[in-house]
């Protein structure tokens, strides 16, 4: 296994350490963070950001939460956790692993025989979350390798790499997996408006991971592969239906169009803590409406005019007739995607 | 006749008064433009833009450099002439008009019996050009609007209004008239990346004629298309090869893949004098290649690590076959493409 600090998050035992990713690649500047109130500030703003990272940040955010409740009465506890849980529910509705992360937090927190035994196993509930999703991105990034060749231009969407995973990445650790097999891989990163997650965090991980990487505006990912200039198509996922449709950061439905149009494989990587098998379909994945702002302005500077109104869906749903597979930690499901999500989870 | 006086581009005689459309919406500043240099110069800094409105001030160049010359020998005179045609050329290589107007231009002044026969002459075909371009986007406004239904959703890319072509605008000309008929519009522009004339200019026009518009990313056009919001896209074109396939603005092939995947009418509103039938197919049609910095900046801020790499083709090529019309001054071509426009042309 390979010796990595991930800069996402970090477990101080009271506290946890972020890097703030608005401020990349201008500024590495870290963030401590003792309550679970500015998590959910960071998680609302996208200091942190990333389906994966999301969970894990939640689970750390209600321990903290737990470690400050001063209740001695389980019953009294419980009902104050829940509230810190209901505010963290509350920061981010799309990713699925956010959810799952509470949902086995209150499992555990519920379990518990006293209150001081259920704070430390809350800590040590987080903990074992992010190391879970850290295992499990090792995995996705090694049934992944596979399927990127040598000399692959790769397409990838928004941030997937350890940033937003707390881990080794998803569709992004694919690709540095593929990298270090000794491929020779390029990589076409889309800027990823309205919030630049590819121009700003992608572009900074490919280039520390020294990998060619090409920066391109989200409307050029047509011209690429109708050119026959991209090999495959790798994105990762916020949420994932019953049926394999899968919501992601918006654009990737335009993208898996594309590709499909162009006969390009399009691969979603995702830990099984994305699949939500609750949702029969796509369409029942909510999708969070951003502020207006992040689509008038860029940066803080205004690019349209004074009262012009804007739509701001973050995520969009690609039904998963457009899918060429799903990668996830326990291996790789084409095809039927209903049937295989059962297999797997 | 609608009363409309077109602030793009204005002939006063010895020079142009352009609007700087690079510093729109924030600042309405307008430029007096004597020679061919400043032309050539505002043409490929786009503070004039859009085809149609690149052959006008490409052919008041002409006129502009023409007036300057000091040579009496025609012969002499042509040859100079020659290398302000070839500088104004080299500006923009995507737009047929600039191509057709210089063209004109260049017939005119091989016309003419004298020097002082040809200054006059050349800046009256420049004159004429402009005319016949805004009476030109007026048949297009004509022929499109009755394609535009009332309560129609149109979504449009990059800026096609009156500002792109010195005349009541293409693709959003065609919108403004279905207004202008009683129709009920809205429309969803994209802001198109790298350089924002959807949100900074086609979002300008639409407020100043009222009508409603919701400004999105690139990337959002397929959820809204998919959502079954949209009822038809509409955009304009830089260069249509004799089979129809169009070049146009970095991301309408995207938009026509999209509109094609979900069953949306997709229109292309353009003058005839942006066919160039010399071309048998888009593939010949030569792509603007534009500097990495218009992507890794946005209005000056640097948005990439630095030593990113980017790319940055200004237009895509959309093959004929996912276009539902072509909309000219002379009428609507569909089906055969390559058939209507000989018919037409």
């Amino acid at each position: 296994m390979k010796k990595f600090k991930n800069p996402a998050i970090e477990w101080l035992g009271n506290r946890v350490r972020i890097l703030d990713q608005t401020r990349l690649p201008q500024k590495e500047a870290y963030l401590e963070l003792g309550d679970y109130r500015s998590i959910a500030s960071a998680l609302t703003g996208l200091k942190i950001r990333g389906a994966p990272a999301i969970g894990v940040a939640g689970a750390y955010a209600v321990a903290l939460g737990a470690l400050k409740i001063e209740s001695t009465a389980k019953a009294e506890f419980l009902e104050k956790l829940r509230a810190v849980i209901k505010a963290m529910a509350d920061t981010r509705p799309t990713a699925r692993n956010l959810f799952r992360a509470l949902d086995r937090m209150r499992q555990v927190a519920e379990a518990g025989a006293d209150v001081a035994e259920i704070k430390t196993a809350l800590v040590d509930e987080a903990v074992k979350i992010h190391a879970w999703e850290m295992e499990a991105t090792l995995e996705i990034n090694r049934y992944g390798a596979g399927l990127i060749k040598d000399g692959f231009t790769v397409l990838t969407h928004c941030n997937t790499g350890p940033l937003a995973t707390t881990g080794y990445g998803t569709a992004l650790g694919v690709i540095m997996r593929a990298k270090e097999q000794g491929k020779d891989i390029k990589v076409l990163a889309t800027e990823t408006r309205p919030l630049l997650q590819g121009a700003r965090l992608t572009t900074w991980e490919l280039q520390k991971a020294g990998i060619p990487v090409t920066l391109i505006t989200d409307s050029m990912a047509g011209y690429f592969m109708s050119k026959g200039e991209v090999d495959c198509v790798i994105v990762g996922a916020d949420r994932i239906a019953a049926n394999g449709d899968t919501a992601n950061k918006i654009g990737t439905y335009t993208l898996a169009v594309l590709a499909k149009e162009n006969n390009i494989p399009f691969y979603v990587a995702a830990p099984t803590t994305t699949i939500d098998p609750s949702l029969a379909t796509g369409d029942e994945i909510p999708i969070e409406q951003r502020s207006q702002e992040e689509v008038t302005h860029i940066q803080g500077t205004r690019i349209a005019p004074v009262g012009i109104a804007a739509a701001n869906p973050a995520f969009d749903v690609t039904p998963h007739r457009y899918l060429t597979a799903i990668i996830t930690e326990k291996g790789i499901i084409r095809g039927n995607y209903g049937e295989g999500i059962k297999e797997i989870i």
